[in-house]
């Protein structure tokens, strides 16, 4: 660090009170030496900080901006008082709640929606607009949390929990709603060894791949409607499927023969086998038996109902395939899907069935990811022997819906490497969201994401912030002691083993 | 398999009490053609277990062996029924309790601690003898499982816990010791990077080294004296040290000018500096201080005081410089070293002193554990350009006291792969050292010892077993979900927050 004096003096002027603080920022008696020493700085850091620091300045309450003619303003963004990480740490937002306050949408949930395409809501980003896809994406990472990864779990490939807990278990009852279903998938494509399930007692075929939950009553007033949403699990690295399904298309509208979608996808989301215990129904089934239940339920009642399919990864792809099929089968329904770094799923001729349909899309894109930029690649890789018809392949996969393409390089708290599946990790993408206010402005300096959790499965976060990688597991591997004082891996509850069976009992419970 | 049939009526039959288990697998109607099979298998267990199983039977209950005469202890002995891990899986260890009975070795503690020189006590092993080396391995094992190793914390280096509750932590408090004192070291040397020290504020130049600890009076009674422990943590991982420590040797005697041990270790016990918070004193002095002020007390009450030093790796080695320490500055104190995996120490001249001096050493070694080779090893490797005078210089090392040599091989539930590190983890150690018996005799049946610590920090288990590897660590690595929903290192509890003056405090708490 080239400043020491001048840091600890910016510190230790610092106050809990946000505003009081930006005021003694502005009151330093920085001097141009300071400055310079600064900006030549070997510290990549704080070269960073003075970069970014006159955009931060300029774009940080973007409102106020007429004020920015004031003096001091103006120096400020002259002098580029160094927001780094550390500025962060020291902050004091570790006592700060990470919860925003949630404003009533009513009026305004077609829109969010993409009732208009999401135009004029993406660039700067809608506040309200950023809050509801972080919601979808809490959503979405629900099915890695509670997924069991252990290769030597009894379990393996099932959730850790039942859906009556477990929101409460992964801290996601503040969004109010409800999980009312589990969807399970299997597949008759040769997957690649998703899990090693030597150990495995519940099922050798099937996995949990998701869940249907419902907004409650009070969420649903804020919301204007009754929301249905539907999670998707995807895979955590994108190396465990993408290289190895088949890239083949797969006709899926017996009145069209030119809809296609990726074979390996429409697989997972159709397969099903009398054999198993868990896919006697295919996942299509499975969900779309749930949602229309819940639609003609909700109806009945008189509400109106919409419906948002999300997913991360390949969970990405499967919520456009779930959503093509309940908008192509429940009338007059809103379908909307959010998915987070999703491959392609489909040909050209499936786009537009999914834009006649109004199914609207809003996909979730980090630049450095390269799993969006798939199956394209892999379509590539396969047919590179046959050059004169690549050209013509290439275009085969179409990316639906609108974009809205986040940067891992505007974050001052991410390691900027080309981190293959760093750059994948659905929390990276939560926390660029989180701090993302438009194409060419930089990250939000109020952004109050917990940074911890960008760490939960990845190691991106910057060593500054002294946050352990891959911290995200159960204690001890999940072994317990036991009385005799032996560690061992506790049985399961039997309310949280997985039963074929959930759809009766949801019957019942359809009010909250 | 090959045989599941037969496999399946054996764990059938089994019944919970051992005696009437045994009594039924003997009843057994199998058949020759199994039997051929098991020999002929494929599977490597099975094979491994027939070959095991015929002098388990012989020796599993060596008073009995008269009774191997009769007609079905010979015929399970013929049939060779296989007893494998799954075995242990299936006799439902996991329900039993690892406690062994504590019987009162208040006669034979000096023949235990080495006064005969363990003739006739380690082939076969005297079980007495064997639960008293795996006390004082569990001692040393608590020096690793309460230390702060993560670089990211800011007492990184320090223990977790401070000596009041220790053991309670580790589940120690069953062997009825109360720590005294800790002991903190720092090194003169260019130690290699022991840890990132990055973040720690507690201390820059100390670590965490050991502690004294004394039995309390119900334990004193059972071992006939009042016993002195003294636990030295050694390393982890060979590599983190031994391959850089400076390996000439120094004097050590005033008197004796040939007496000469390993600079590096003798560094570490030695060193000091009046710049430090920790090491105004030397881990020596810290040490000797308490174990005089711990005699003198004990004596002036009219008991047997012995001292008992305990230590893995380098640990091992701080152990045998303490013990001399010891020996040759408190007259007429029983001195013994139990140590594990510990390299050499000094020349022929000190194992001479040690010898005169009437230190009783045990070393426990694994065959297959490289570190007690050394540094004989690292002083052929730099001098090898000096081949004339290698031969001479391989002999400067010596070890001092007796073997207990263990191999890895003996146990069914190790992998049998020749790991670097696995070989020289200390729960390795007391997992075979519970199951040893005698040189030529097999893994003992009986050892109740929890197989799942292997695994603790280490991936020695077999598969079989379903034991997570390396999982012993603390929950989120660290992380605690704060009041606000955000993942945060919890500040250390000012209790456990190292403290340089925990000798004062010590003096008035002698009396337990």
């Amino acid at each position: 660090m080239e400043l020491p004096p001048l840091k600890r003096r910016v510190l230790a002027e610092k106050t809990r009170s946000r505003k009081t603080r930006r005021v003694w920022k502005l009151k330093l008696n920085i001097t141009w030496q300071a400055i310079k020493k600064a900006f030549t700085s070997k510290n990549r850091l704080l070269r960073l900080s003075c970069v970014q620091l006159s955009t931060i300045n300029i774009h940080q309450d973007a409102k106020k901006r007429k004020n920015s003619s004031k003096p001091h303003k103006t120096l400020a963004n002259l002098l580029h008082v160094p927001y780094t990480a550390s500025d962060f740490i020291d902050r004091g937002d570790q006592m700060t709640p990470t919860l925003s306050p949630k404003e009533n949408v009513s009026a305004k949930w077609r829109e969010i929606h993409g009732s208009c395409n999401w135009e004029n809501l993406l660039d700067p980003l809608d506040p309200c607009l950023r809050r509801e896809i972080l919601k979808y994406g809490e959503f979405a990472t629900a099915t890695y949390d509670a997924f069991d990864f252990d290769p030597l779990s009894e379990y393996c490939g099932s959730c850790r929990y039942n859906r009556h807990k477990i929101f409460e278990e992964l801290g996601l009852n503040k969004h109010n709603y409800n999980v009312t279903k589990y969807i399970y998938a299997m597949s008759h494509v040769d997957v690649p060894e998703w899990f090693v399930r030597a150990h495995s007692i519940w099922s050798k075929d099937s996995n949990w791949m998701g869940y249907v939950a419902v907004s409650n009553d009070q969420e649903s007033k804020r919301l204007g409607r009754r929301d249905i949403v539907v999670a998707w699990r995807g895979t955590v690295a994108p190396t465990e499927w993408f290289t190895d399904l088949k890239t083949k298309l797969e006709e899926i509208d017996e009145e069209n023969e030119k809809i296609k979608v990726q074979y390996g996808f429409y697989s997972i989301y159709k397969s099903k086998s009398e054999f198993t215990r868990y896919n006697k129904l295919s996942a299509s089934e499975q969900v779309m038996q749930e949602i229309r239940k819940l639609v003609n339920c909700y109806r009945e009642n008189g509400e109106e109902v919409s419906l948002t399919v999300t997913g991360h990864s390949l969970g990405g792809a499967l919520a456009v395939l779930n959503a093509y099929e309940a908008a192509n089968s429940i009338p007059n329904l809103f379908v909307s899907v959010i998915s987070f770094g999703a491959p392609r799923v489909g040909n050209l001729a499936f786009k537009e069935k999914l834009n006649e349909l109004g199914v609207k899309t809003l996909r979730v894109v980090v630049k450095q990811d390269i799993v969006p930029k798939v199956p394209g690649i892999i379509v590539n890789k396969i047919l590179r022997k046959i050059n004169t018809i690549t050209q013509r392949l290439n275009w085969v996969y179409r990316h639906v819906g609108t974009q809205l393409k986040l940067d891992m390089f505007m974050s001052p708290y991410l390691k900027h490497v080309s981190d293959f599946s760093g750059s994948h990790n659905l929390e990276v993408y939560l926390h660029l969201l989180d701090g993302f206010l438009g194409k060419k402005l930089q990250f939000r300096w109020h952004a109050r994401r917990d940074l911890a959790l960008v760490n939960k499965s990845s190691d991106m976060l910057i060593e500054e912030l002294k946050i352990p990688e891959f911290w995200y597991q159960l204690p001890h591997k999940g072994l317990v002691l036991n009385k005799y004082g032996r560690w061992v891996k506790p049985t399961r509850e039997p309310e949280d083993i997985p039963s074929p069976f959930s759809t009766e009992l949801s019957n019942h419970e359809l009010t909250f």
